[in-house]
């Protein structure tokens, strides 16, 4: 591919920050079906494709889904709410790191058109799937949020460990 | 930003498809640290930053960690492997979801670069973890392996779920 095209996708993952503060315009249908596109793409353990996606645009139904978490009032402010639900498959590490995988690509995506995202985590995962009608065995531990960020907003500028405590060479320190 | 970034940001990830097929070549040291630069920006629940990072080169090392895993023989085969360790933080949703998002931005980085990848479980992964030098509470359930494409090679080309079968509206069917 060519340099400027790999230089720009460096620079969107790198700059992406997560946060919550939107300004409340809608997502164009055209974004909102490529984030969850991203998401789909996004491989999985052995194929297994654990994941399925709700996207949640009605006040209501992201105000039923914030009750399924402890810190999670922040939902209905989000022009999109998409919940990760996880398939019974049997594997328990895998799941979850898959389901990071798909959400990556969605925020990553979002980001790249100006859009901030966000995972929150519902504590009553169970309880969650069966809200949004999924049968017994699955559960949704994640909800995405996605908006325009405010004018001003703070991107989250959350420090990070420095690489050197971060990233080793052959062996742990 | 402008739309033929955000635009081949999405083809980026769009097209990605985890490869084991690897021609030899050695990574350039600046994609390398690329790599681990956008494992290392990706963002952790509560900021927890859970994931640590270990670059092996060294086909010793490779085959040492390859005895940690039940699928994992191709390891030595890869000029990059990138384990992904776990810190002991007590969350253990939230720490498989971010070496997860990890994993996906070192990915989708390297395929913008037209280098593929591919993770792979490590079944012993607190053997895996001792092997590497990290202390006791540590595991390493992931190694990614990364390389240039052999020519010709499938990029894995697996088959999906239908878009209506993986994103729902408001609700699971």
């Amino acid at each position: 591919m060519a340099a400027s095209v790999s230089r720009s996708v460096y620079d969107v993952v790198r700059t992406k920050r997560d946060t919550r503060q939107f300004d409340g315009r809608p997502l164009p249908e055209g974004l909102v079906r490529r984030i969850a596109q991203a998401g789909r793409m996004a491989g999985s353990a052995k194929n297994g494709q654990p994941v399925r996606l709700v996207l949640l645009r009605d006040p209501e139904n992201k105000a039923k889904l914030a009750a399924c978490g402890s810190y999670t009032s922040i939902l209905p402010a989000a022009p999109l709410v998409i919940a990760i639900a996880i398939a019974p498959t049997g594997s328990d590490i895998g799941e979850l790191f898959d389901a990071g995988r798909a959400a990556q690509n969605m925020m990553v995506v979002a980001w790249a058109e100006g859009v901030s995202s966000c995972p929150n985590t519902l504590q009553q995962s169970e309880e969650a799937a069966r809200l949004l009608g999924f049968p017994e065995g699955y559960r949704v531990p994640m909800a995405l949020i996605f908006g325009y960020p405010q004018a001003g907003a703070q991107h989250g500028g959350r420090p990070r460990l420095p690489f050197e405590e971060y990233v080793f060479e052959e062996r742990y320190r």
